[in-house]
């Protein structure tokens, strides 16, 4: 049985949204990243990159990196729909992944919840976090067009699940309408509901 | 024909390098980024994200994100030997692309070469430059132990290719010993030659 590596609502959370929708069995093992235990000698051995979402696989080898995961998933279970089958549309749910975790996650949400990792000035956090909030907004606009295009489910929800969780939840932005959208429609499932209730997240 | 956006010895150059090694026929439009021509109205149009690569496909299409292009590439050209045929080996590929991508070259080289992202005091520049050497060279590491297991050419060669041409010969530093073999072989080959005449850049 897989195994997903997670600290509740971080992007993981993603991870676990697919892994539902996919519908295949799966357990959980938490990492308290608050208290610094993915940098412990037990996590470590499992993810030398200290850092969640990872994926213990049935025969015991892990998978790093949120893309390759999401995308990996989906094609280990192609009737669950989220493998574009159009090599165009692939790519597009490949860009829009890639654009989420490594610029509207990386450069806008870490700048927002950490500023300390970027402005070691107490001073300058605050300037920090606006700045982060400015990326997450021009990001929101170049996924808000990419969901006017491409309505149909992919493996990019894994990474759209997350950023609009962070958006709408818990930094509670107003977001462009599709996304908007996105995310009423993300929260309704059945999917989202198991996710929530098993990370002990209340909306 | 295909067309690179490429800034001269930016992390387009792994592109660059990748387009070289499979033998296509591809023209080059350089963007100067220096002075900020990313920002300018004919290069949003072509990547509303404003950031290099970009590759503009036979048809006019254009494909953004250094992972999504070079996996892309790989897949276009398979006598070029850079898509490995075994799965496991390809999400290795996968997960050393998107780690270099968005760890070494997104955490270590921005905070080294451009601190002001990061760290709005100038005070607080060095330090961030050191804390982005530090992320790197930890970085190398990871990168190092995935070359001593996987010695195949594979579309993370574009990846390896510029983070090894900026880790070497722009920042100088001491790398190990199997990342200073792969850049010692990479730069001897003809491919490499061609990027670098091709970038006006002289080693």
């Amino acid at each position: 049985m897989m195994k997903l590596y997670f600290a509740p609502g971080a992007c993981s959370i993603g991870i676990h949204y697919l892994l539902q929708e996919i519908g295949c069995r799966f357990e959980l093992r938490k990492v308290d990243i608050r208290n610094g235990e993915n940098f412990q000698a037990w996590y470590t051995a499992v993810n030398p990159k200290r850092k969640v979402p990872a994926l213990e696989r049935a025969g015991g080898s892990v998978l790093t990196e949120f893309p390759v995961i999401a995308r990996y998933l989906a094609e280990q279970a192609p009737s669950a729909g989220l493998m574009p089958s159009d090599p165009e549309t692939l790519l597009s749910a490949s860009e829009l992944t890639e654009f989420i975790v490594s610029t509207i996650h990386m450069q806008g949400f870490s700048r927002a919840f950490r500023p300390g990792k970027f402005a070691m000035a107490e001073a300058d956090h605050e300037a920090t976090r606006a700045r982060g909030r400015e990326i997450i907004q021009e990001g929101l606009l170049v996924v808000d067009r990419h969901l006017r295009q491409n309505t149909g489910p992919s493996f990019a929800d894994g990474a759209l699940f997350y950023i609009l969780f962070w958006a709408c939840e818990r930094l509670k932005l107003e977001v462009p309408a599709a996304c908007a959208a996105r995310w009423t429609e993300f929260k309704s499932r059945p999917s989202a509901q198991r996710v929530f209730a098993a990370e002990e997240i209340a909306l």
